[in-house]
């Protein structure tokens, strides 16, 4: 049943073959497509041509745990991850570091993003980098060094970021006159410059975005989840109306929603934050939070609408149509490498990462199977047949020749890798004109369809066809598992039970601040969001009793 | 006999629109080509139809000099800038404002890059990670904050950076234990992370590139050129033999010399840095050095020989075939944002900026020439659809549709930034099925075609056409200004004559780094770079009399 590719009914396919392909359309519209490159491609089928035989087991492995017994041409597997269900915390770093998309830096706190990893920040960048020019946002590029002083002129902000700032005092051997601070987020800055090129509405709206590195000093880290430095992009615009601002705000949570969903499989929910959790110097804050595999929030893109904070701060005025000065009105909103770490928790296993295929660096890994030396020629052209006809598809493919490793070892490692389809070839598949796709979603044989013709239009239009349901299964996995996963709940009581039981609580919610502190202290629950989509009212406040206009959501949250 | 394209012979350009458009390929290679995007497109286009008519003239331009009287709607043309012979470095400058590449940041030395520059170093990045994939480089990202201690490890290192840099000493409140170096370049923390992920001869090579910012604490400064926080690239290998690190370094110089002649316009002169104006650290650096307008020599790019000075002083071995402990061999190179200077200086003029259609973020802009309303509609309409056309065909174009500005002063706006070729559009066009060409890099008649067809494949194969040609006359007219102000000396005298002339002085050296010294003393020129192409000898050094293996360039700079 599953043998849908049997040879002499390629013709079935052909049809497939035309329609567009969601797993490889990194952005909508009508904007020309460069597929991100293979950067993690060079080394395993090289190595292997060059380098004579291994003098030792892999130094690395054993580092790595050093279970299995050595790697170099053995058929042990690379060590496992501690299992999720085990201890969460545990395996999301063990998968950070055998899937090597990050390292810990000299500096505490600090993490090195390593090929793969910055492989995929490259996908989310090349995606919403797109979408922003289609919308009409310029990149820019601000200085990182900010006077102190600026920081301090918005109250709200630097009552926030003070506590974490990084500060340079000293500057070609002299002792500065005003500490630096080492940009926590840029609104500062940027408004010191938007108040020098804005004069008039006639130079609104503007919409700046920058792709920088960022610094917040802070205590308990994790990599990508919340490092000291990190890479993110923070949009920055003015308006002329209350209402321009607004809507960009929602604007870009929408895009941020959009592309956490289709891109990235990770079904998140939109919504606004409350007054405590707002950014520090925003009017209001909308998020979109996902849940992680141990059902815990990951806050994973933020916009806010700043109102005229800062252009009051800054003095950032425009000339009207009747030449009265007015404060302009802004937003800024951002996503950071952060995300990355919501990728992997969403969707990890027990085998390691797994990636939706719109944001796999390599979304199809061909692995040819030589048992005797007479078969390595055949297959291995058969296997670069394949590969071509891949790439020519517009598929990221990558071919694992190395010949130190065996087929088996090389399945765990790409598994490991997350990389979303394998294709297996050996001779017998040469003899038929057929090869083996083997799902990184679907574990064992269910994943695995055998007689896939090896035919170009046939074998593309198959792995693209699977692309899409892998793109398609990983965010519906991961919605139900949030869906199954809220609770609704009519009283605190109800809440403490559903945040005890590890799950999220919705209820309504018209308290006071300080109650929403008190859930916090007791409960180490914080109230996410008040989501977008609300469920039908009316709602009573699960705290106070009194009507509520909207449900809010409580989790425990990274 | 300019006029090629006469209606009615459009056959002639079928022949043309097949051949591959040197100005379009950002590339070579097999990669897919993903055009930069318009990010500088939006604003102009859209306000005209938006705005209400304008309340004052339009602030900034007072700011930038108030000639020509205001702006809404007026004839006038933006203000000018310096003359480019009255004083280089004042219509530098002009340049860089008034073509809004960029702007002061508030701490001394720091520059906002903004759209239209940020735009430039996009193509740049573009064009560059694209060869770096295709040689197998892979992206990463290494902290910016190093402790204090890494930069001490090697000793040249320590001496050559220590005065310039910018160091953290607070963090999150507190006084930090050890300073940490805000990145000047990192060879240091990325062989204290190589130490640890190199083990055996198979992990070589490692080819890791970072897209980064840097700061280095400079005194005099000058926006792109030299700046206290610049943007560049790091690329930082390591090899199992000397021979290979040397061969990296080498190609990689060889990568930065095409990109600066290819697409750039810049008709380097790629060679050997002496032993005194090497980097900190490095047994050999090589250097591409491109003759400014002014005729002083800017370093447009480096790649060093590292040897196997920072993996000694941080352990970074290797077991090789065997199991004897070794040095990796290392090179490391890069190029910055001090490009664009590079850009702005080589190409210039004094109408503004004029840019390589390879790099041209709008390689073609479209001013519809609209007197009377009634002809708003069918010129607006023709001039969409060579927008259209061009688009498809693969062109980076822009409509400047703006009501309030004639089009005189779009003309000159355009011009300022150095948009390499402009169509004009009125109501005659429109009637005879024509349109208008104007080669920014020829000033006048000269540059313009009339009568250009409107049809699609004519229209487009006239545009590349064109750019190809302005990308080869660009390049040509670079290279005989360098040809034209290097001389050939045989004495110091003759060197310190062709010095004080302004110009690039060429003779055999052998002398020593005390002579070297001492001709930068007396004359302000420093040795530039033994260039890779040699004339034929026997050469005699220009100091000494002594024979000389080579000849070495000798220039001020910047």
């Amino acid at each position: 049943m599953l043998d849908l590719f049997a040879r002499g009914s390629p013709t079935q396919l052909s049809g497939a073959a035309q329609r567009p392909h969601v797993a490889l359309l990194p952005c909508r519209g009508p904007t020309p497509f460069r597929p991100h490159r293979f950067t993690v491609a060079a080394r395993v089928s090289t190595a292997a041509t060059d380098a004579p035989p291994a003098p030792a087991p892999k130094q690395q492995k054993q580092k790595q745990g050093g279970g299995g017994g050595g790697g170099g041409g053995g058929k042990a597997a690379e060590a496992a991850v501690t299992p999720r269900s085990e201890d969460f915390s545990k395996w999301y770093l063990d998968v950070v570091a055998r899937a090597e998309l990050a390292d810990y830096g000299p500096v505490r706190g600090t993490m090195v993003i390593r090929p793969y990893g910055y492989a995929i920040w490259e996908a989310v960048q090349s995606h919403l980098d797109c979408r922003f020019k289609e919308l009409g946002v310029q990149n820019a590029y601000f200085p990182q060094l900010i006077p102190y002083s600026f920081i301090a002129k918005e109250a709200e902000h630097v009552e926030g970021f003070a506590p974490e700032l990084a500060l340079v005092t000293k500057g070609g051997g002299k002792d500065l006159e005003e500490p630096l601070v080492v940009r926590p987020t840029s609104e500062t800055i940027i408004n010191h410059m938007f108040a020098q090129w804005i004069q008039s509405y006639r130079d609104l709206p503007m919409r700046l975005n920058q792709w920088c590195n960022v610094h917040r000093w802070e205590m308990r880290t994790r990599p990508f989840v919340r490092t000291l430095e990190f890479l993110w992009q923070e949009g920055h615009t003015a308006h002329a109306t209350a209402e321009e601002a607004e809507e960009e705000a929602r604007r870009m949570i929408d895009v941020y929603a959009d592309f956490a969903t289709t891109v990235a499989a990770m079904p998140v929910v939109p919504g606004r934050k409350s007054r405590i959790e707002s950014f520090a110097g925003a009017n209001v804050t909308y998020t979109i939070e996902a849940m992680m595999g141990d059902r815990r929030a990951l806050q994973a893109g933020t916009s806010h609408n700043l109102g005229t904070n800062f252009a009051r701060a800054f003095g950032t005025q425009y000339l009207d149509a009747s030449s009265q000065r007015q404060p302009v009105h802004q937003s800024s909103w951002g996503v950071s490498t952060r995300l990355i770490g919501g990728v992997i928790m969403t969707h990890g296993d027990d085998k390691g990462l797994r990636l939706p295929p719109r944001l796999a660096p390599i979304q199809v890994v061909i692995i040819p199977i030589v048992k005797k030396e007479e078969d390595r020629g055949p297959v291995g052209q058969a296997a670069d047949a394949l590969a071509a006809a891949a790439k020519a598809a517009g598929i990221r493919v990558k071919i694992d020749a190395d010949e130190r490793q065996t087929p088996g070892w090389k399945y765990n490692h790409w598994e490991m890798r997350g990389v979303p389809l394998r294709v297996e070839v050996g001779p017998k598949d040469v003899a038929s004109g057929t090869c083996v796709t083997a799902r990184r979603d679907m574990p064992g044989k269910e994943g695995k369809q055998f007689g896939v013709p090896m035919s170009p239009p046939a074998f593309t239009a198959h792995l693209h066809s699977l692309l899409d349901d892998i793109q398609t299964a990983l965010t519906a996995q991961a919605a139900a598992f949030r869906d199954d996963n809220i609770v609704d709940v009519r009283s605190y009581e109800e809440l403490k039970e559903a945040i005890a039981a590890g799950k999220w609580a919705r209820g309504g919610w018209a308290a006071s601040d300080d109650d929403e502190r008190r859930v916090k202290e007791e409960t180490q629950a914080t109230l996410r969001c008040f989501p977008f989509q609300q469920p039908p009212g009316p709602h009573s406040c699960i705290m106070t009793g009194q009507p509520a206009a909207e449900v809010a959501i409580f989790a425990k949250s990274y």
